[in-house]
């Protein structure tokens, strides 16, 4: 009845991308964006494929979708100590796509170009006869041979980590509301747990310790698949291993009033992903420096590396190790 | 029964994807990768989303799945002149994914890497809940200043095509085997049917064309979507319209027989898609030097460019405006 035609791709990309273009995108004319990588840099490249009901939920708001989404993909860069330069978008639409859902996608992907100085330069939007799925490929830069690699660690050096762990995997139980999570989930007062699901939204690319890393870090990679998991996958590159206290893990104030209540939670805590901090390795000689340049962003010591290959693992109060049964979070 | 555990995205980027890596793929233990652009050159960028059932069909040989996207990507690259420096994979997979398939996939990958000398630089694994689907992001560099744009056109501009128009279309119609197609299917030789299926499923991107494009052209673009539908699209950029004679469009032996069978079939043949040809409009004064630099790759004069927003017209042999009701194979 009043139904009124789809847009055509073209007419997607003119009315809800291009605002979002960069000088590099060509105002989104073309098939091809073009970087000019400043001649003292390198450029640092990551790619990200999110699926419906794999890494989000479709009735997710689709701000939160579009801003998540970018904010991985920033974190990448953040971990490298690379700077944003821009982005590509593919999306790849189910049939019952609707403008307004567009709309939203597109007004929140704006508020984090803007806030993040990251443009929108290209990209590829299709049908998908499936689920809504989305790719983002991210470009930073770096001033070369300033890129922070992932393996590199040598014994002895520390083990950092910024923010605090387990949040966002406290914030996706309760956005899933399931009835085991039920009593935690009560005893948390109203701030704490919109606390939580915001740290599930809407990650906080660590870019401010870009210059602590240029400065002092050896390696350094950013916790998505839970802090377990790509810890270890970090120091097997270099042949170590670590231990870690469990108290020495900066867990926030919501985190460890849920845990209080439920000690199961250490699980996914540990190995529930979605943290988007970054963790790193910095020679005990540079640490004092490494926590002067991090300035006001939240580092915290947990641990330090030693040769060997076996997992990382962590003691609790009384310096038993801790079983955890999944080293990480698989979206896979 | 004798089922055995899935491999884990580590494993299938170490046993399947890493062989295919770059140095700047940091061999794929990285989730960034590092591209070090020469001092003199810009770095051209360009993405393609493709999903099952859209832009192939599921059971599709995963080898040519894999070739043809990265051949529509590397053919981007084509029409903006530049050199092929490396790509992004990402994957999402279906719930029933085999090895077997995957394996085939990277076979196919593998050959077309060598091939273009496009290595594999990083990528992104996921499961998808639905439908197979794959997005590339390539790179390519050009001199610096020396990207041949999109708009730029100028009235009495000659307006060449490489190639031949219209191949992948009925390949594509061979491939779905319509009843509405088995007379002008049948009136074929299997040579030629093979030839047609060729064309659709192994775009030949025209890289060979870099030098007659940064010496000659004043704008390009591949044609993707079907050429009367990218023409306008192009022409319109610079304000331009165009009047092309159907007998100076480049068409392949086993492309006219089919024409001659069914007249019909000039629709799919003009606006069909996947043809990954490369438009591009000359300065008359520059043709004989354009020509002679495309060397042994054929190029086609098909029309001339003229001021005027109306959409660029085919004449028959008559002088006839031919109607034709689709401008472009849409994707979306």
């Amino acid at each position: 009845m009043n139904s009124k035609p789809r847009p055509s791709e073209d007419e997607i990309i003119a009315n809800f991308f291009a605002p979002l273009a960069g000088r590099a995108g060509l105002g989104l004319r073309d098939d091809a964006a073009l970087l000019d990588v400043p001649a003292d840099c390198e450029l640092v490249v990551s790619t990200d494929v999110l699926t419906s009901g794999v890494h989000f939920f479709a009735d997710d708001p689709p701000e939160l979708i579009a801003r998540k989404a970018l904010r991985a993909n920033l974190s990448d860069l953040a971990a490298k100590a690379a700077e944003p330069r821009g982005f590509l978008l593919g999306l790849a639409l189910p049939g019952d796509w609707t403008e307004e859902w567009l709309a939203a996608f597109t007004k929140g992907l704006a508020e984090d170009v803007a806030c993040f100085d990251c443009p929108l330069i290209g990209g590829d939007t299709v049908r998908s006869l499936g689920a809504l799925s989305l790719s983002i490929t991210i470009f930073g830069a770096v001033p070369k041979g300033k890129m922070v690699p992932r393996p590199g660690i040598e014994d002895g050096d520390l083990l950092y980590v910024t923010g605090t762990i387990g949040d966002a995997a406290l914030g996706l139980r309760l956005r899933r509301a399931l009835a085991s999570d039920r009593v935690w989930a009560e005893t948390l007062s109203q701030p704490a747990r919109d606390y939580l699901l915001m740290r599930h939204f809407l990650p906080l690319p660590r870019l401010a310790l870009r210059d602590a890393l240029r400065g002092f870090a050896r390696a350094a990679m950013d916790v998505s698949d839970g802090l377990l998991g790509d810890l270890d996958k970090m120091l097997a590159l270099s042949g170590m291993n670590a231990e870690i206290a469990l108290a020495d893990i900066p867990l926030s104030k919501a985190t460890r009033q849920a845990l209080a209540c439920d000690a199961s939670l250490i699980e996914p805590i540990l190995t529930g992903g979605d943290d988007y901090e970054v963790i790193c390795a910095v020679a005990p000689g540079d640490a004092a420096a490494f926590e002067r340049e991090a300035g006001t962003l939240p580092v915290t010591r947990i641990g330090i590396a030693k040769t060997g290959a076996d997992k990382p693992r962590i003691r609790d109060g009384e310096g038993r190790p801790l079983a955890v049964s999944a080293g990480s979070y698989r979206h896979f």
